[in-house]
C-alpha cells in the first residue's frame, strides 16, 4: 500500500505513494483535521480545490456524538459527512488521555468520564477498533497510552508497555474492508523507550508506523528528538506519521528527519483567531497595519480567498465577527499547509530539497515561542 | 430603470425588470442582507450559485466599520466586498432609530451616540447620502424617520413629516454615478399618513418607493395594512419595496399586493439558530427527529447543502458547534427565499399566479407567533 518512490540524498526526505481503498495520498503529505466529520469551517468541495487528498476523523469524538448508530445507519463516515476520499482515524487514545476525565487505566483500557457531560465510558483497543471499524475510515490508528511530557521515566515505560500490549490486541481485531491499521510509538523524549517500543511494534507488524507522544506540550527540540530517536527502527518501506505536527516550517524539518504524514489542527483553529499562516511565518489579519491594505494575505496564493479578497477586507470581516473571515482563513492556511507539501514533493522529486528546506527555514520566522523554545535549547 | 412587463389578472402581482448598472434584477426579487458588507456565511460564489441578483449593505454599519476611507481607498462597496452585482444600501435612518442611543432628533439629521462604543455621531439626509455616494451602491434609500410600530399618531404625524422634508433634502444631494434613490413611506397603520406621505414623495419623484415602517415588531395583519393601505399610492412604472420583510408564505401574500422587492436577515439569521426553511415553513435541523433522517433538508431543493448533506449530518454539525452547519443552513435558507421569487415569476408570467399564492398558502404552515397574530386579528 505503500510505494517509496525517492529518498533524498541529503537527508531522509522521501517522496512516496500512500494507496488507500479510497484514493491515492502523495507523501509527504498534510492531513486536514475534521476531529467530529467536519474539517472546521470548510466544506468538502473546498477540501478538494485545497488539494486535500486525505482528512482526519475521530473516534473519542464521533463515538460521543453523534454516535455510532447514526454513522452506521448512514453507512459509514465517508457517506456520512459526504467525502469521498481517503479518511484516517485517530483511536481516541490521546483525547481520552487529555480530554477526559480519567477514572481508572485498566488492563484492556481506560474507564472515563465523557469531556461533554460526565457520562461514564470505556475505551481500549477493543472497542477503539470496533469503532472505527463501523467509521469505516481507510486507516484506523492502535489504541495507545499517550502521557504528559512531563511524565517521570517510570510512567513513560509503563505507558510504552501498555501501548505496545494495547497494539498487539488492535492488530488481531477485525476490521472494515481495506482498512489499514498504524501501530503508534510512545516513550516520551527517552531513546530507549523509544527504540524499545518502535521494535516492538515492527516486530507485531502494522501497515504504518506514527510517532505518538509528540505535540503534547514539549518544545520544539524535544519533539524533534522524539522523532530523531524513533525514526530509525521505522522500516523505510512503510510510511511514517507524525502526528498532530506542526508548523509549515515544523514539518519540512520533520520530512528532513524521514517522516511522511502529518496532522494539525493549526491551520483552521488559528483561522478563527484572525491568524493566517504564511511562507514566512505567521501574520495577524486583525493588526491595524492591514486596515488598508488591499493586497491579497500572500502574494502569489492560489487560494479561493487570495483570489478574491484582500486584507483588508478579511481583517474587516474579522473585526465585526463575520463568519467569512474565519471562513476565509482557514481556507487559506489550509491551501498553505498543503501546497507547502506539494513544494516540498517537487523538491525531493527534483533532488532540490536540500535548497529548498535552506530557503524555506532562511525565510520563515517562527513564533516567540518556538524562537524562545530553541534559544533555551542551544544553551543546555 | 424599471420595466414591468405584467399584472396578474386576479391581484396586484406583478413582473418587472429592474436594471441597474451593474445588471439586471427580476421582480419580484429578494435581496440578500449583507449588512456589514458580507451576506452572513455565504460568499460571493456561493450567492450566484444561489441565483442571487442583487444584495444589500447598510450605510449605519459600514460608516461605523470599516469606516468610509477605507472603502473609498477600496474602490468602493463593490470592490471591497468582491461582489460585482447590484446593490442596495439602506440609508441608516432604521438603525439610528433602533440600534443607536439617540441624543436628539434635530431638523436635518439625528445625534445619537454608536451602538458599537457610544461614540457620538451625527447622520441625516445629507450625510447619509454622502457615505452610499461613496459606497458607491447601485440604489440607495433616503434617510427616514422609522418610530416603534407602538407610536402615537401624533408621533407618527411628526415621522412623516420630518421623512417627507429629509427625503427632499436626499433627493437634492449629488450621487455616484449611475445612483438611483428610493423613497421610504411612513405612517405606521395610519392610512391617511402613509397616503400623505406616500402622495408627497412620488411629488418629489424618486426611482422607487419603499415602504418602512414595517418589521418594527408589529403583528402581521397590521404589516399587510400598512402595505394596503400604502401601494394604492405608488406609481404603477416604479418598483415597490416593503423593508425588512418577510417569511416565504409572507412575501407571497405581499407580492398578491403589488411589492416587488423585498429584504429579510430571517434566512441566515435563523439558520445560525439551527433553523431552516422549507415550501411548508420552518423545521428545527437540530430536533431530535432529525437524528437518523438521512434525507436533505427539503426533497427536490438544488442547493449545495440539499445536493450534498442529510438532515442527521446537519444536525450533528449544529449539535458540536461546527460552522459547517450554520453554513449549510444559511446556504440552504437563501436558496429557499430566491427560489419562491423565481416560482412566484414563473407563476406570474404564465398567468398561474392565483393557484400558485393559493397552494403555497395551504402547504405552508406559518410560526405560532404568527398564527396567534392572525387569530387575534380575525376576533377584532
Amino acid at each position: 500500500m505503500f510505494d517509496l518512490l525517492k529518498t533524498d540524498a541529503t537527508c531522509k526526505a522521501r517522496l512516496g505513494r500512500l494507496t488507500t481503498p479510497r484514493g491515492i495520498v502523495d507523501t509527504p503529505a498534510f492531513m486536514c483535521v475534521g476531529t467530529q466529520g467536519s474539517v472546521k469551517a470548510i466544506d468538502p468541495r473546498e477540501l478538494g480545490e485545497l488539494g486535500a487528498q486525505i482528512i482526519l476523523g475521530n473516534t473519542y469524538h464521533l463515538n460521543i456524538r453523534p454516535g455510532l448508530d447514526i454513522i452506521r445507519a448512514a453507512g459509514g463516515l465517508h457517506r456520512f459527512i459526504n467525502w469521498p476520499g481517503p479518511i484516517l482515524t485517530d483511536s481516541g487514545g490521546f483525547q481520552v488521555f487529555s480530554l477526559a476525565t480519567i477514572r481508572r487505566i485498566q488492563p484492556h483500557g481506560v474507564e472515563f468520564r465523557s469531556h461533554l457531560d460526565g457520562a461514564p465510558l470505556f475505551l481500549g483497543p477493543k472497542e477503539a477498533m470496533a469503532i472505527q471499524r463501523v467509521l469505516g475510515s481507510d486507516i484506523a490508528m492502535a489504541f495507545d497510552d499517550c502521557p504528559p511530557h512531563t511524565s517521570t521515566t517510570r510512567e513513560l515505560r509503563a505507558a510504552v508497555e501498555r501501548t505496545i500490549r494495547w497494539a498487539q490486541e488492535c492488530r488481531d481485531q477485525p476490521r472494515a474492508g481495506g482498512q489499514s491499521v498504524f501501530g503508534i510509538v510512545q516513550g516520551g523524549t527517552n531513546a530507549e523507550l523509544r527504540q524499545e517500543c518502535a521494535r516492538a511494534l515492527v516486530a507485531l507488524g502494522f501497515d504504518g508506523y506514527a510517532i505518538g507522544g509528540v505535540s503534547v506540550g514539549e518544545p520544539e527540540p524535544e519533539m524533534l528528538r522524539a522523532v530523531e530517536m524513533t525514526e530509525p527502527f521505522l522500516p523505510a518501506n512503510q510510511p511514517r506519521y507524525a502526528m498532530g505536527l506542526g508548523t509549515p516550517a515544523q514539518m519540512v524539518e520533520l520530512i528532513a528527519r524521514g517522516v511522511d504524514l502529518f496532522d494539525c489542527v493549526l491551520p483552521t483553529r488559528v483561522a478563527r483567531n484572525g491568524t493566517a499562516f504564511t511562507h514566512t511565518g505567521t501574520v495577524s489579519i486583525k493588526a491595524g497595519f492591514n486596515r488598508a491594505d488591499f493586497q491579497p494575505i500572500e502574494e502569489g496564493c492560489d487560494c479561493f480567498a487570495c483570489s478574491n479578497f484582500s486584507r483588508a477586507y478579511l481583517r474587516h470581516l474579522l473585526n465585526v465577527g463575520e463568519i467569512l473571515g474565519l471562513r476565509m482563513l482557514s481556507v487559506h492556511n489550509t491551501r498553505i499547509f498543503l501546497k507547502v507539501m506539494g513544494e516540498v514533493r517537487a523538491a525531493i522529486a527534483t533532488g532540490t530539497f536540500a535548497q529548498f528546506r535552506r530557503e524555506f527555514a532562511a525565510n520563515y520566522v517562527p513564533t516567540r515561542k518556538v524562537l524562545l523554545a530553541r534559544a533555551a535549547d542551544a544553551e543546555r
